[in-house]
């Protein structure tokens, strides 16, 4: 196929379309906080509007989600997930210019959600423009699903696919994000790992008290809940809940084997993190990249309890609370996590420690070997040149398990992340040069899948 | 002797007095957040000018200490020693007025600081301007000595005595506070627990990670912390310092005694703080007393980690904290447990853990039966209609060691407090009527004193 007007078209309109994307970081969609959830669907549906796409808002319990398709030439469809929420800011004092103005520095543009995943979905829709510039129409069916709780594990995505099937139906499935590795080789990402979000809470007195008083003869939260998650896990790392690891599926001489083209991360982790050595002494290699995606993890994402400014306070704090993210991997599921966690509490001495559920998605894989996953493996090397690296597995989270069998799609990955994009952290950004090339990716996949 | 015009002075000039308070109580001299306190310290000097003191501030390496003295009819000396700096007033939300705008409310003045120790300085000083204005003279000499770090654990006092034994001499002490318990009876206080304040503090990475990354391969600085802390204490609340309780001197005979006078604290205790139960199942009597005062307590006072915000954040903090405040009794030294607690955190493989100590101070204990204590414990009579009750020792902590060891000087608590004072919470308040009293037992404090 002839890619050249398209790629004029893609050379010629990058600026527009990262105005474009600057527009749309500008807007603080935070779904941990509830903020602009609104503003973010229609900001969205305006967007896909312009390029000629029917568009439906769907209000949920939480975020409306933003469902969009436009016919094409070919009888195939091909279905985008992507989200228009993004991770709280903080910390704010580590951001070298404000989270929600964008700015370009070095070829890079940053803003927070500017790579996760407000990047992913402009960059999309600049590949439709060149396409519909080039060929007057779209090459096959597209569809597009957008959800505003992706960071808040997409409590709504599950009943809302449930319930739409047939709006939903397609071929075949482009996940919310894509990325290269360190070496620059574009990931071609099969698998997510499932996700279980609780925060613990203790209550132990109505208000705080004096640490001089209370010390020896009142109840302390905080002690309470550091007993409570060290019942959770061993300075092994091994989770101590009984049963967590009963459903647990271990990797196959496949996914060792496909894992073993991947290059060792573990000199860029060690660079780019300034963690000075791994869990459970592993040095590196597969065996680094196994440990990191096909184990399931129990995390603490955060501990909050009585005075933590500057200087001493002799208190003694009445409540005390962590967030806990579990990473899961086939066959476990969020709602046997949770259940085994409170019966684990609860035989532990700790009815007292509350468990509210935030969040949860199970994990999901698609088959390495399905011809769309080649499709968009090979249809890599134009922009690239070179063609997709299997990536049977990551650590990551998302709502792929409905799609996958709810929908039964195959999904695959393509996008603009790299391994310093610092998606939910400080300093979040896209090379440019990265978000011409997975626009330039998307126009391919669009193209050959149409006629495959 | 006849205290008449004495105390239609005190009738007379209560109003003034309070107005005093409050304006003292605007300051927000918060030494942990090293806020104000020149400023404190000049407000107190001007305080003291005013009835004829003769005022030095000297500087420290932390916050001024003034130091007051003004000779009186007799040779005997009474010191008094106070402190101007206060807790910080954090959680802002709970309090119901302003913690820096006294408010007169139900007959209490709500202010941060107003009873520990603002007020206890203010109604000290009333009951000077009460003998001046009857006697024209003071009774005895006396002093005073007001530092500004009472609350981070008196860093600089145990130099500046050392350092300064002529100046200060004197032949009693009244400590900077004293309180009524739930029953209205006046307490005779004769003991402080030490205190070992420390922060422990963790770095893993440079920055946090994403926890799909790192969950199951990056060192998580929340679980080292958790798993550090959980080294300290058992849930039977058995400190696991090896060696922590070994200079520990259990409560006599004569102890066991005196505490037997004094009330049960449980229920009240109970209904102030809202705690259902205590500590290794006591249920109340002599028996919760002695735990509360007389057993060392290691207290976390503070958690900080990651993401504290609403909803969730999938994070893997690189930096995790905690304060950490023991409680000691005697002959326990701060000195002796950081070495204790850095030994027991490197044995257990904590070597990660770092260690900031934010102030400490041995604990001491004056004789009950002390002719100067029997003075104190008489003249309260007069206020409450009622001798003092004797408290061989509290829980709480402060200097007075240096004082008794170095100054040798018996030490008597006399002042305005009372079990709903609210000191180090929000909504820390005074009543008026109990401001009056504390007063008025410091114009008999000072007049039998010095005859005696």
């Amino acid at each position: 196929m002839d890619y050249t007007q398209i790629d004029i078209y893609l050379a010629n309109h990058l600026d527009n379309s990262i105005q474009e994307l600057r527009d749309f970081c500008k807007i603080p969609t935070i779904s941990a906080q509830k903020l602009n959830l609104q503003e973010g669907a229609q900001a969205v549906g305006k967007m896909l509007e312009k390029r000629g796409f029917e568009i439906e808002i769907h209000q949920t319990a939480g975020a409306p989600i933003v469902f969009a398709h436009r016919k094409g030439k070919s009888d195939k469809t091909l279905l985008f997930y992507n989200h228009y929420d993004v991770q709280p800011p903080e910390p704010l004092e580590l951001w070298e210019s404000p989270a929600f103005e964008p700015e370009i520095r070095g070829g890079k543009l940053y803003a927070r959600g500017v790579s996760d995943d407000k990047g992913h979905i402009t960059s999309r829709l600049f590949a439709i423009d060149a396409i519909l510039d080039a060929d007057g129409d779209l090459p096959c069916n597209v569809k597009f699903i957008i959800e505003g709780e992706e960071e808040t594990s997409s409590a709504n995505i599950p009943p809302f696919v449930k319930a739409n099937l047939e709006k939903l139906a397609a071929d075949a499935c482009i996940w919310e994000f894509g990325s290269i590795n360190h070496q620059g080789t574009p990931l071609q990402i099969l698998g997510l790992r499932g996700i279980c979000y609780v925060e613990l809470s203790v209550e132990t007195a109505s208000i705080d008290t004096h640490s001089g008083t209370g010390g020896t003869i009142f109840p302390n939260a905080a002690w309470r809940l550091v007993w409570a998650l060290n019942s959770l896990k061993g300075v092994d790392e091994n989770v101590l809940i009984p049963g967590f690891y009963d459903n647990c599926i271990p990797p196959t001489q496949r996914d060792w084997d496909l894992f073993a083209l991947n290059p060792d991360p573990a000199e860029d982790y060690k660079q780019r993190f300034g963690v000075k050595h791994f869990l459970k002494g592993t040095r590196g290699g597969t065996e680094l990249i196994i440990q990191e995606v096909f184990e399931p993890s129990c995390t603490i994402c955060g501990l909050d309890s009585g005075y933590q400014g500057p200087g001493s306070k002799t208190v003694l704090p009445a409540r005390a609370s962590a967030k806990v993210d579990f990473r899961l991997i086939p066959n476990q599921t969020p709602e046997e996590i949770q259940e085994k966690l409170r019966s684990h509490l609860n035989n532990q001495g700790f009815e007292d420690v509350n468990i509210d559920y935030l969040g949860g998605e199970a994990p999901g894989r698609t088959d390495p070997d399905d011809p769309f996953v080649q499709i968009v493996v090979k249809a890599a090397e134009d922009a690239y040149g070179e063609p997709m690296l299997i990536v049977p597995m990551i650590g990551g989270s998302g709502p792929n398990h409905v799609f996958l069998e709810e929908l039964n799609l195959p999904i695959a990955t393509a996008g603009i992340g790299y391994p310093g994009t610092k998606a939910h952290a400080p300093n979040e950004n896209v090379v440019i040069d990265h978000y011409l090339k997975g626009a330039k990716h998307i126009t391919r996949i669009l193209k050959e899948f149409a006629e495959s």
